[in-house]
């Protein structure tokens, strides 16, 4: 070994031994005589003292060197001087005389440098990924996804969970989004698919009686690239036999109450995690993925816009909108242009304009109509106005921000708006992962097209007592599929899955799938289940948006070690590239050019 | 829960007391009144009784079930009468008095019983692994395949590693197989292709100052398929940085040796693993992959065969050849087709024939000429046998098995032979695993059309004493290269890597690869080098081969879920297979067709 010990791990123990360090010349002063370097490694920083008494020779060759030179030295632990001490790192106490010198690699000027103050663009940093790689922050990144994922295997494997590697190299069974395809060199014209995720492998797996299983997985999806999605990801895949919703939830509410306990105590988690119906959480945030992290909550307003005589709500109304809108507390500081820039931002979501009325400040007893401004104004009454306040409690101060129209636009942007109102007046509390479950989804949306379509996949349970609506009324039909959101974020989803060929293929009809691509796509587990199936359920969940949330990052690319971009092209590596075309003949395929 | 416990984990704790348990119809007897069920599930069986006296409906419906039906049943833990109990397994004292049954799913006859004792081909199990896998011997195999997992993440937790996944999608750059390519939807006519290993980018790590890295990796390889190799396979990938050959080593020598006292403490294993060089394990036994559980060493025999007056020898020393061989203890039992037998299996591995000498048995003091026997036997003469006694330290009763010719034939048909003895004489001691690391690898060996390639991979350094012969005698170089092997067979490989470019690229130049190429394939990993990089170096080890080892498996399909046919394919799931006009439209891809 290069070294007896690791540069940030030098304590009192160290002192007056002779030891050997290596790593990369971190920073480098010259102070007249002496040459002071911080040696860093993946440990942290070492300051490390090159003095021509102790070694003419090694105190030359020390005048070489520059940042992000690799060397390996040998020397002396002493204390420093008093006064010289540094106690923003560890081994601040101590420096090491050199006595002697191996240079193991020069470098370039790097393009930044590794410091975590420094702003480098995204595009440079994936470019020279190996040097972002080595700041401290990214390698602390690195070992809290390392940390993650061995707790996990370690929670699940307490609570009797087998972890089972399933195939990379599939069949193609589009499953929401694209696959990925691998051409077959063997088997002339037929191509395996990579896993969007290993559903249908993991219900076998229940068929097979393995009871528990779970799985760090790599899914893959062909998608057109949303700003932070990744043409792969890793998913914490799991199944379970014999058990309902409230079994699997808690197994992972369990897991994840622990699992952040034990990788950041800074982080407050509530003991039980809250449960909203899908509908309860569309009416109350007007969205399946609430930030439950503060409040503002919608309140619907339409039975008050009857009385409101305005043509503009009249108009709306009649044509089956909805009046919804929530309160902004101690808001009486937006102005006009504040209330300009909101409303462009909820006309991004499809709202036709936002109403507001801001609430005067320092009233003390009733708030009366000229006490309030906003666009509605001249148009409502007293007693509209007490009505709103009512109910939606707005106090003096505040502002009642609220949008008509078609109930699910007004869902929508209302929801943008109070997460762009909470995160702009800075109201939200970082440390907090604010966890709830939606449950009770719809088994079935429309699609654009308004044919039936899975709400989350094909395989979910109808509720029992909704089967019966399967063939007249599937829009009516709730299934046992449940979310898990925090912070505004889904961080997974599951479901108690069909276990009965007929009622699998019940679901198919309503979808609109053939006989012939049934059996095609799902024939082999449609068979399976014909040998006796246990009941089963589980789960799929982001690994990379949690370690992303854990290290209170935006992007699943900072928790990613070799991330790729919006264009899905990795930018260190230089993937995807022309292949030869031997190897395209051996696959037998050819490239259909683009036309200019 | 359909269950309160497990069916396997029934105990003194639960008698008389009323439980729910849930699983598969595992067998059924009919006893006159009483129905005798043993119900399965992961963990194991449970007797449970349906007795008319307790309820008769529930009997009723009892007689309906068949094997492999899954229900849950309610009832009271009784223990059995005296003479009733199975001590075969672990309930085998209780049994469940049913007082409920829920029927969650039936079966059609299943096309092979559900048992360890069954012999069914491995085509059936495959195409019915659902079922394959309900058996107790796979659920074993699949759990110890997850104990296995599990230990070296702890174990090399502890030793500092961090677990770092990288891409699947990465660029095609030929490392020894073929790749697997992915057509990119977005870059016309470019391809991402799945990792033979994860080499390059776990360097990349090193580079990036990750110190330590391990990753349990898919790995991808396009091969005309061996009797046992899979498509996709799983590696435990390592890598350090700042280290020797031997800290590599030491690294995984102590997490194996412990793994195994982990998983499995009736396998013997040595607590310090034997070092042979390359050359001193092809001297001795033939092969860089020797099985050490026994002995037979091969003994170079050349000098004293100089001595021997025979055409066929003298010939085959005039061009090169030599005459090694090895001793087969008490083995005078071979008769004469037994030696046909033997020889035409060693002709399978290109000898032109086979030599033995058979010594009788039961003779005390020197062995005479006409106490041998065999093929050489009218041409040597006594002095010539008493070398090989001497030289072989045969003894009576023993049989010399010999063979002449070039060198690289003679090591692998001895080598072979020496493997198939001790198989068939049954000397091999299956609870042992018997490491050795082999080393001193020679860097570069010559390809069929003659030319220098890397004999592991393009990334190895080369001794540095060695560095000097690089140009002018690739042969004579040797590398910083150690293969793990076990019982005779690989586990892994690993090196340290060369971490100067341009040292690296007087590699490339011995093998040929032009500029162009170096720069397209390796350009990346080249330029990253050109910031500071330390040395490093690590390993690949089979993890599917290793697990196998450990459920004396000679398979490594025994321990994959869901693995593919020596033809590539998936026979339950049905891939690859074709996918539709409109996806290769998307893909920009052309299949061309295979004539007839």
């Amino acid at each position: 070994m290069y070294r007896d010990i690791m540069c940030g791990r030098i304590s009192s123990s160290n002192e007056g031994k002779k030891i050997n360090l290596a790593g990369w010349v971190s920073k480098r002063r010259d102070h007249g005589q002496l040459i002071f370097i911080d040696l860093r490694d993946k440990s942290g920083i070492m300051q490390i003292v090159f003095n021509p008494e102790v070694s003419q020779s090694t105190h030359n060759k020390s005048k070489e060197l520059r940042s992000e030179w690799v060397i390996s030295v040998s020397g002396t632990v002493k204390r420093r001087i008093e006064g010289a001490e540094n106690p923003d790192i560890e081994t601040g106490n101590y420096e090491l005389i050199v006595d002697s010198m191996e240079i193991l690699s020069k470098s370039k000027t790097p393009p930044f440098e590794i410091s975590d103050t420094n702003e480098v663009s995204e595009e440079i940093r994936l470019k020279y990924r190996f040097l972002d790689l080595r700041r401290d922050s990214m390698q602390k990144k690195m070992s809290l996804r390392h940390k993650v994922t061995k707790f996990i295997w370690e929670n699940l494997s307490l609570k009797g969970f087998t972890h089972i590697e399933t195939p990379i190299l599939i069949k193609s069974t589009p499953e929401g989004a694209r696959d990925y395809v691998v051409p077959s060199r063997i088997k002339n014209g037929s191509f395996y698919a990579l896993p969007q995720s290993p559903q249908q492998m993991k219900q076998m797996l229940m068929v097979s009686g393995c009871d528990r299983y779970f799985q760090i997985a790599r899914c893959f999806r062909d998608e057109d690239l949303r700003s932070d999605r990744q043409p792969e990801h890793t998913q914490l895949d799991l199944e379970m036999s014999f058990v309902h919703q409230e079994d699997v939830m808690e197994a992972v509410e369990s897991l994840y109450i622990d699992l952040i306990k034990d990788v950041d105590n800074k982080i407050v988690v509530d003991s039980v995690f809250e449960k909203l119906s899908y509908a309860e959480s569309m009416d109350r945030f007007g969205t399946d993925k609430p930030d439950l992290r503060f409040e503002m909550e919608l309140k619907n307003l339409t039975d008050i816009a009857k009385n409101i005589n305005s043509n503009v709500i009249t108009n709306s109304l009649a044509s089956g909108g909805v009046l919804k809108g929530f309160v902004a507390k101690n808001s009486n500081g937006y102005g006009r242009k504040d209330f300009d820039r909101l409303t462009e931002i909820v006309k991004t979501q499809g709202a036709g304009g936002l109403i507001y009325i801001s609430l005067a400040e320092n009233i003390d007893g009733p708030i009366n109509l000229e006490d309030s401004s906003g666009p509605l104004n001249k148009f409502y009454t007293q007693e509209n106005l007490n009505d709103i306040l009512l109910k939606t409690n707005a106090k003096s101060g505040d502002v009642i921000f609220m949008i008509i129209g078609e109930d699910k636009i007004v869902n929508s942007s209302l929801s943008f708006l109070r997460n762009h109102i909470a995160e702009e007046k800075n109201i939200i509390d970082k440390n907090i992962m604010k966890f709830v479950w939606i449950t009770d989804f719809p088994l079935f949306e429309k699609d654009a097209e308004n044919n039936w379509q899975a709400a989350h996949h094909v395989f979910s349970s109808p509720k029992s007592d909704d089967i019966e609506y399967l063939e007249k009324d599937p829009g009516q039909v709730k299934a046992d599929l449940f979310d898990l959101v925090c912070n505004g974020v889904e961080l997974g989803s599951g479901s108690i899955r069909i276990h009965e060929r007929k009622l699998q293929e019940k679901v198919f009809d309503v979808i609109g799938y053939s006989k012939e691509e049934v059996n095609s796509l799902f024939g082999h587990l449609l068979d399976a289940f014909e040998y006796g199936v246990p009941p089963h359920g589980g789960m799929g969940l982001g690994l990379d948006r949690l370690v992303a949330m854990l290290s209170r990052e935006e992007s699943i690319r900072e928790v990613i070690a070799f991330p790729k971009t919006q264009t899905a092209s990795d930018l260190l590596f230089g993937s995807p590239d022309f292949i030869s075309t031997d190897q395209l003949e051996e696959l037998s395929i050819n490239i259909i050019e683009e036309e200019e």
